[in-house]
């Protein structure tokens, strides 16, 4: 801690992980009801014969969302799935949301009331319960903070960090379209600032521009793995993009892994639509971000019994900490996984 | 809703407990866990054997606090302490905390870490675990979202509903400072933009700054309750100020009240203070907001027990809803408690 504020780091030094770590590592905990606190999807508080999932995020005008093209509507709604999606991947069932709202008054109570609408028909959807936050008023922009609850069975929870060595690599779902959905939805934007009579060409492109407004949580996937008998060995959620995760994955576990790049789902018009840009759809899945799909780890043993859910991919497995986390590249290489997910601090 | 976006309703046509009201007025409950929603103090949601108490609250830069004269630790503090106060109002004990951090690059790692001083040492002081957040940049300034779950016992969680005629409304502490010193703080600030070479003017005022910069949850009032065996008929935290906070207490209880104003605690200060801004003291307690202090019913028959709690003031009593809030003057006027809160929605 400085003495005075002659000495300045800049926060794009540390970048956001980094923030994170160094703002949190003088935490101390007092209560044993405190399960996990920092580091994993959610909090974990054990109330009693259950645990209580806890998590928070925070979705800002300008960084988080453009509302050039994304409707109040979809905004709310996605602002509760994200936090829904982090209750999933502890294994849990969401239960009460909280919103916090801070406007400026550029918002009419018209465009509250569309916002309002995408979030409870996420509560509904989810059936969860919206059951408190703060409204305020802001300088400028829109800024909302939604908290979600969840419970968990104490035997059926999923951190982070107990993948093991030889166990599965899954992810469910596609990845890499939300991606290429919103660099769609950059590009029109940019050529309808160039030339305010171009409609935009977004035909054929529905489903990766869905991926990216109005994303869904896997408890699909959830309750799969549950009926199928499976209980991931580890599992975290893919907001900030595979590489991104897969490194949280294993640097909580103490593990490598070994990805395949040619295993990785991407859909075509994913694939299509990176090609257009020209780039890589592999990069797209390992670094784009927004899936909100589940990347979870399982033994081996469960082998047979994962083939039978439909939308889960194997894309590797994991290894002994020393071995690194890789990508075995389609040509055949070895390429040391790196990321940064989102790097807003830059 | 409206079906385009050619209908406008600005915000302030509303202000904020409009504004929450339309927002919330749709909202459906799934879950026979969540024993509480939007309307108190915080949520409460049955885990088992207790209930489990969660709020939110939102601290904006240049809505909530303006940095020339807020040091960042000292935001950090009252960050988590005004949220804790609401699980005081409940009657609640506070468990964990979660921490949604938005800023800009303006702000360097040591001032962030400065911010965290402040939250780590309330979490200290209250005993509470800091569990989980969210971090991330903004495009200007800096926001805060800050969650709090506390713990209460069935049998002694306190509402705002609950109020009945003839109950004695009480209050803790003292009103009023917390507002005399935002005042006393702006006008220095004031003087410092006319002529920076003036040195701010505080000698003796330090009571009410302190209010206003530090303020701490009334904890020492809910064990005192417990120790002389009373059991609040209702309560609420004074944050948006007296006048707001009974008139929701009397809403919310289908009651109405007397409140005496030569009985509303001030200190020598905070009336020093006002004279010298040539407001009436009684004003600054009714409406100055920020206190918080703890308001709250009690029954007739803990009348006698109430009077060995030092720092309680009995300030009036619960009527009928059909008497009104009435506010009853040193003068011997009755005028009806009106109040907004802190409209930042204008």
């Amino acid at each position: 801690m400085p003495e005075n504020n002659i000495s300045r780091t800049e926060l794009s030094a540390l970048g956001e992980f980094g923030l994170i770590e160094h703002l949190t590592k003088h935490i101390k905990l007092y209560h044993a009801s405190t399960v996990k606190g920092v580091g994993d999807d959610t909090a974990v508080i054990d109330v009693g014969d259950h645990y209580l999932l806890a998590t928070t995020d925070l979705l800002i005008e300008g960084i988080h969302f453009d509302l050039t093209y994304t409707p109040l509507k979809h905004l709310g709604y996605k602002a509760i799935v994200v936090n829904l999606s982090d209750i999933a991947a502890m294994n849990g069932k969401p239960t009460q949301v909280m919103v916090g709202l801070s406007v400026s008054n550029r918002y009419s109570v018209e465009a509250l009331s569309e916002l309002y609408e995408g979030i409870l028909a996420a509560c509904k959807k989810y059936k969860v319960d919206l059951v408190g936050g703060d409204t305020t008023s802001s300088p400028s922009g829109l800024f909302l903070s939604i908290t979600a609850l969840g419970t968990v069975a104490k035997n059926t929870v999923c951190y982070r960090h107990t993948a093991r060595a030889n166990d599965l690599v899954c992810v469910s779902g596609d990845l890499g379209a939300s991606y290429m959905g919103l660099l769609l939805f950059e590009r029109e934007k940019a050529v309808f600032i160039n030339d305010p009579t171009m409609q935009p060409d977004l035909a054929g492109k529905e489903y990766i521009l869905q991926r990216q407004l109005k994303p869904e949580p896997r408890f699909d996937i959830i309750h799969a793995l549950l009926n199928a008998g499976v209980k991931p060995t580890a599992m975290i959620d893919i907001s900030d993009g595979l590489a991104s995760e897969i490194l949280h994955l294993c640097k909580e576990s103490k593990t490598g892994c070994r990805l395949f790049e040619e295993k990785l789902p991407i859909d075509p018009i994913t694939i299509n639509s990176a090609d257009e840009f020209g780039i890589q759809p592999s990069t797209a899945a390992m670094n784009g971000g927004e899936d909100y799909e589940l990347l979870f780890t399982i033994s081996l043993d469960d082998f047979e019994k994962i083939k039978t859910i439909p939308g889960v991919t194997i894309i590797g497995h994991i290894t002994d900490e020393e071995d690194g986390v890789q990508l075995v590249t389609s040509g055949g290489s070895l390429v040391p996984i790196k990321a940064q997910g989102w790097n807003h601090m830059k």
